[in-house]
C-alpha cells in the first residue's frame, strides 16, 4: 500500500504538522508519499528520502515539485503533459486549522480522494470546543462546565477561581492560560482572543487525572492503550510539540479493567457514525470515577502512533474500512418535466 | 459590484440550484457571473445572457469554457496563458451536498475567494438535522422531541404515530414521509435511507403552524417579512422546486407584533457568531404561543428573495460585511529553535 502524508496547512499548528509527519516515517512500513501545503496554501510534492524539518523552514522546499489539486488527486505538471501524484490512500495528518477544521476533508472528498481522517461534520464537531461539548451531552458522555465569551462581549463576569481559558477553535494548548484569580482575566482574554473570537472558560480542577485513548473503527473497534500523560499543570505548547515527535510506545496508565472498559464505552459513544474513517484520539478526565470528555483530536499529534501495539497494522486496516459517500447520479428529471410541459 | 454566482454541485438538489441560480437574473441589479459546477465536479462560467435550464439538462454547457478553481479564484485557460474570473464576491448558490454540508464553504475559504454563504461549521450544524436540533437547544430555542435510527440499527421501535421520517442530512424534502402508522415504517426508511445512512423521526403534528423567516447581520439585523408557506400536508419537492423559482414578493403572514418579535430573536440566538455571513431562511412551527426551530437553510432556495423589501441591497450589504479569517502568517519558531539547540 502507498499513502499519501498530506501535511501542513495555513494554521497555527503548521510546525506540528510537520514533525507529526516525519515521525510517520519511522512507524509507517507502508510507501509514503509526502505532500505539502505551505503557509500560502500551494502543494508541493516532499521527496521522502530527503525530509527533514529544516526543508520547510528554510524555504528549500520551494524548490520541490508544485502540485495541483483537482479532479481525482494531485497533479504534476510536466513540460507537455500532468503526471497524477499515484497513491492508494491520503492520511490527513494536518492539525488545527485547515486539517481538522474541515478544508482538508472537503478538498479530499470534493476531489475524490480516499482519505483516513475526520470527514467535514466530524472535523466542525470536534475542532470547536463548544460543539464537541453539545455533542458529548447529546450522546451521553459528560463534560465539565462551561462558559462562553465573544470578543466583543462584556468581560464583567462571575466565576469560581481557579479556571481555564481556551480559545474555542484551537488545540496544542495555544493562546489557553489557567487563571487563579479575576485580576489575571483581562490579560487570559487578550491572548485567546489573539486567537479566536470566541473563548471557552472551564473550572480548573487541580490533580483531576487525565487519560488519553486513541482507535478507529474497521470490523470492529482498534483501540490503543490508555496513556495517562506526564505533565505539570498542563502541557504548553513547547513541550506539546516535543510530544508531537514521539514515536516510542509508552507506558500504559495503572487502571482496573472496569475504568479502562469505561473509557472505551466512552469512546465508542463519541466515534460511531461520526468519526467513521478517522483514527482519533480522545482525551478524557476521571473525577470520582466518573468519565468526562475533556477533547476529541480528530487527527492527534503523530497520529497517537505511540500508544498502538501494532500502529502500521491499524492504519492499513482502517484502510479498507473508509465510509462511502452517497451515491448521486446526474438527472434533470425535474428540468425535463418542465421543458416538456412548456413543449419545448 | 460584481458577483459570481457559485451554483450546482454533486447533490439531489442539484436542479433546485440551476432554478435558483437562474432567478437571481431577475432579482440582482449587480453585474452577475455565473460558474457552474456539474455532477462530475468540474467548473464551467456560463455565459449570463444565455443561461436557461436546457442548457444544463441537455449537456449544452460542456461547450462552455471549463474553470480552474485555484488560490484566489476560478481561472480561464487560453492557449498560452490563464486568465482569473474577476468578480467582487462570490454567492454560494448551491443546495444540498456540496453547497451546504461545508464543501464549497471550504473550498471558497481555503482558495481564499470571499463568498455569502455560510462558513464550513454553520454549514455541518444546519446541514445536518440532528445537530441542528443540539445546536438550537443550546443557544435557547425549543425543537420538536425526535429519534434518530442508523441504518444498521434494528427497526423495531416504538413510536407515537403520525410521525415524520427524514434523512439526517437532506434538504428539499426528499426522502421525507409523513406516517400514519407502524405498517408504513418498514418502507418509508427504505425511502430515507436511499439518501442517508442516518433518519431523523418526529412527531407529526397535523396543523402545527409554520413560518418562515430570513435574515442577516450587517451593522444590524436585516429581517425580512415572515411568510406562512402554503401548503397541503407538507411541500413535496415538485412543489418546493416551483418554489424556489420564485421571484415576486409573497404575502406577509398575519401575526402580531409580538409574535414576529418572538421568531425574530429565535433568530438571532440562532444567527451570531454561526452564520455571520450567510443570509439564511429559519423555518420556525409555532405551537400554543411557543416557537420552534424546524430547521435552518443556511443556502435558501432562491435566497429567499421574495421575502425581502429590497433583496438587492440586503445582498450588496452583506457583501460589505463577510466574516474574516484569523491571520495565520508564516512561522518557523520552534523548528528553527530545535535546530538551533541541535547546532545545526
Amino acid at each position: 500500500m502507498k499513502i499519501g502524508i498530506l501535511f501542513g496547512g495555513k494554521s497555527f499548528e503548521h510546525e506540528i504538522s510537520i514533525v507529526s509527519a516525519i515521525s510517520m516515517k519511522k512507524v509507517l512500513k507502508a510507501e509514503l508519499v509526502y505532500i505539502f501545503c505551505d503557509y500560502n496554501r500551494d502543494f508541493y510534492l516532499i521527496p521522502t528520502d530527503k525530509i527533514n524539518s529544516k526543508r520547510f523552514s528554510s524555504g528549500a522546499y520551494k524548490k520541490d515539485k508544485k502540485l495541483t489539486l483537482k479532479n481525482g488527486g494531485f497533479f504534476q505538471k510536466n513540460m507537455m503533459s500532468e503526471k497524477k501524484i499515484e497513491f492508494d490512500i491520503a492520511l490527513n495528518l494536518s492539525h488545527g486549522a485547515d486539517g481538522e477544521d474541515g478544508k482538508f476533508a472537503s478538498l479530499l472528498e470534493f476531489f475524490e480522494i480516499p482519505f483516513i481522517g475526520p470527514r467535514v461534520e466530524a472535523s466542525s464537531m470536534s475542532c470547536n470546543k463548544l460543539f464537541t461539548k453539545m455533542y458529548a451531552k447529546e450522546f451521553g458522555v459528560k463534560t465539565l462546565d462551561y462558559k462562553t465569551l465573544e470578543k466583543s462581549s462584556s468581560r464583567d463576569i462571575d466565576l469560581e477561581y481557579p479556571v481555564i481559558v481556551k480559545p474555542t477553535r484551537l488545540g496544542s494548548s495555544i493562546g489557553i492560560s489557567i487563571l487563579k484569580n479575576q485580576e489575571e482575566l483581562d490579560y487570559a482574554l487578550d491572548v485567546a482572543f489573539e486567537f479566536d473570537t470566541q473563548v471557552i472558560i472551564e473550572p480548573f480542577i487541580k490533580g483531576i487525572k487525565e487519560y488519553n485513548l486513541a482507535g478507529c473503527k474497521t470490523d470492529s473497534y482498534k483501540f490503543s492503550i490508555v496513556e495517562e500523560p506526564q505533565k505539570e499543570e498542563f502541557l504548553d505548547f513547547d513541550k506539546k510539540y516535543l510530544d508531537f515527535s514521539r514515536t516510542k510506545r509508552v507506558n500504559e496508565a495503572k487502571l482496573s479493567d472496569k475504568m479502562v472498559e469505561k473509557l472505551q464505552i466512552a469512546f465508542k459513544k463519541l466515534y460511531e457514525p461520526l468519526f467513521a474513517g478517522a483514527l482519533i484520539r480522545c482525551d478524557f478526565f476521571v473525577l470520582e470515577d466518573e468519565v468526562y470528555l475533556n477533547e476529541i483530536n480528530s487527527v492527534p499529534g503523530s497520529m497517537a502512533n505511540y500508544l498502538f501495539d501494532d500502529f502500521n497494522s491499524t492504519i492499513i486496516d482502517l484502510a479498507n474500512f473508509l465510509p462511502r459517500c452517497t451515491k448521486v447520479s446526474a438527472q434533470y428529471k425535474y428540468i425535463n418535466s418542465i421543458q416538456a410541459a412548456k413543449g419545448k
